[in-house]
């Protein structure tokens, strides 16, 4: 059985295998698939750690039937959290997290685990802190289009509501009926608003984190401006968790458009319609195997990737072919052979990283480093800029507990 | 002789008397007028280290007639530097700083010289590193609307460059004739354009910063997605030359509007349009004192302000005027009084504070902390926040030598 699916990040509709009515047991575990990885020097959950979540967050400690949150959306990756923690307040998160901190227990932070790179699931044993319940709107100034919200708000859920105040949001993607904004914030989630409202970074008015060390750091802000020191949210968005759990976030939201404009093609039926824009997604899947890349490149060298990865691939691959986002640059890449092959593999990357790099690109435009491509970071990343990041990593989470093995290389 | 200049900020129209034309010798040297402040533990320049920046500079190390330099537009702050640096490239840049850390000699950076707030020239006698000879445009891209250029283009002749290009740089403001793209994005300035374009953390795409050991952090990308790692280019944009000298900008450049609206006030002549223009600077100045301040409120709160200073305030000041961008919530609050007064002014500060901080808003809307505010950081930021910054600082700049005394409150 076929499943048409959104596509996670940019609304396009793909074809996937019954992957969401599948069962997760099969997906290897991450630590098999990936012998190199070591599990850190961390603390391993106890009963008496147990406890104290239970007491801490009483009723909302699940143990059981953890195969959904340890296992990622594109099912690449499964970790083996034996527990999963569900706050409601920023309070309790701070707890939770000025304990794990003590105790040296690692922590992944997971919003409605939508990610493509396995960034929100745990790569060994790490605890899951779900903002699942923590799904509260806190505040709406409809005259300067200002929401504050939990940070486990669904997205398509703060649309609705924005709707309803003839206001919209600034980020809309494929995923939008079950990621969460505190997710979209800390992954700096692209999608298709891009173009016309400009990044998260420049739409996040304010957020709230909590440290690895349960400290709560409080910039929710609703002002558009504010030069009062360094602008400290920035840091949190896009860092995939490992800097602070976001707790909430104040978002500027536009006015929603009176009108919207839709092109119609002439043909003759809808089926039609449907199946020139699957053709694609359907084709690739028909060859057998799909390699899939994501990533940015300068307008001049948009197309380019995809005529550079013909000639070196040949007669090796079945197809190769290239869509996405002009407007912003982001090239879609797909390449297809009959079956998975090592040496297909090999051919590809790190050539492609390399070519991507000598073009000034970014080998991950939308959808993070996660655990997949965190060692291909200085494919984007200049050394000098990547030791800062590890300082800063340190200056934030010196035990190293907050969504380990993912974004930065390794130390 | 009255002398009417543009607002740095805001490009409005204020009166000033001959501030431009008025000898700099009078200003009060900052280490007298704030006598509290002490010299940080920093070398000072000998012969040496002259001959030094001699050799990596040929003809670019200014000694004489700094007045220029050591003083601030308002004539509110004065240096005492001894020696101004002109670097043209990054790698002087970088050979400079170098130096200094391995010395311990403190350099302030200064784009333009047009902030307000004391943050561009020395305190006491820190070396300025100009960037006025760093004024080549690297390159653009017509078709996307990239800009890439070094930090010291003068933004009036950025605007003129991309006019002919049919594009138009995403901010503006009063100084735009003198102030440096980079001082610009190392101070996040607002201006007349943020409402519609957004501030520069979503229109900066990348910049080149050196760090105080001379280290070159490459994050000049041209791409509007990008999510490899943490956004470090956020972390220099606001930090007023503190974390780093920036020596190059990207930038998202928008399409130039094909027509501009402009409003007419149906009144008898020119003259009057000018002299109702005019009133209320005019006005104030004819009180005699006034104490100005730049502060961002959340847009219910937006007009409080003046109406809580009146209460307080009685009869102890002549007015009480307020004005500003109410799409911003950016509030311009004026006090005058026949003269400068400590009794009026202990009246005002900290309450005026106090008050912005209860109502949510910021101290500084957009002219930064600099040297003036920095003590005032924690009405505007929480202790956690502020404590992170000093970290960021450290890890920064361990020897504290990049623009020391400002943004961040006395350690």
């Amino acid at each position: 059985m076929n499943i048409f699916k959104l596509c996670q990040t940019c609304s396009g509709t793909v074809l996937r295998r019954c992957i969401q009515t599948s069962s997760t047991r099969h997906v290897e575990l991450t630590s098999v698939r990936y012998p190199d990885v070591k599990r850190g020097n961390y603390g391993s959950v106890r009963d008496s750690d147990l406890a104290t979540f239970e007491r801490l967050l009483p009723g909302r400690v699940l143990t059981d039937s953890l195969d959904g949150y340890n296992t990622d959306w594109l099912k690449t990756c499964r970790g083996a959290s034996q527990v999963v923690l569900r706050p409601k307040s920023t309070e309790e998160v701070s707890a939770i997290l000025k304990y794990c901190n003590e105790k040296k227990l690692a922590v992944v932070p997971q919003g409605g685990n939508t990610g493509l790179v396995g960034g929100s699931v745990s790569v060994f044993d790490e605890i899951v802190i779900s903002t699942q319940l923590m799904n509260n709107i806190i505040s709406l100034d409809e005259i300067s289009g200002t929401l504050v919200c939990q940070a486990g708000c669904v997205l398509a859920s703060l649309e609705d509501y924005l709707s309803n105040h003839k206001l919209t949001i600034p980020v809309d993607l494929g995923a939008k009926g079950s990621c969460h904004i505190g997710g979209n914030v800390a992954t700096n989630a692209g999608g298709v608003r891009l173009l016309r409202y400009g990044s998260l970074h420049g739409n996040v008015l304010g957020l709230e984190a909590v440290l690895a060390n349960g400290e709560v750091v409080d910039c929710l802000s609703t002002l558009r401006k504010d030069n009062t020191g360094y602008d400290l949210k920035q840091l949190f968005i896009g860092s995939e968790g490992t800097l602070g759990i976001i707790t909430a976030v104040s978002l500027n939201c536009p006015q929603k458009p009176e009108a919207v404009s839709v092109a119609f093609l002439g043909i003759s039926s809808i089926l039609n319609i449907w199946s020139m824009r699957e053709r694609i997604a359907e084709g690739l899947m028909h060859d057998g195997y799909c390699y899939k890349y994501d990533v940015s490149l300068p307008l001049q060298s948009f197309y380019g990737l995809v005529e550079a990865m013909r000639e070196r691939m040949g007669t090796m691959v079945t197809r190769v072919i290239g869509y996405g986002h002009v407007g912003d640059g982001n090239l879609h890449l797909n390449l297809t052979s009959p079956e998975y092959s090592t040496e297909v593999m090999d051919k590809i990357e790190p050539f492609l990283y390399d070519w991507v790099a000598n073009h000034k690109g970014s080998i991950s435009a939308e959808h993070g480093l996660g655990f997949k491509k965190k060692n291909f970071i200085y494919h984007s990343k200049s050394k000098s800029a990547v030791r800062l990041m590890k300082d800063i990593k340190h200056t934030f989470d010196p035990n190293m507990i907050l969504n380990p093995y993912k974004v930065l290389p390794d130390f």
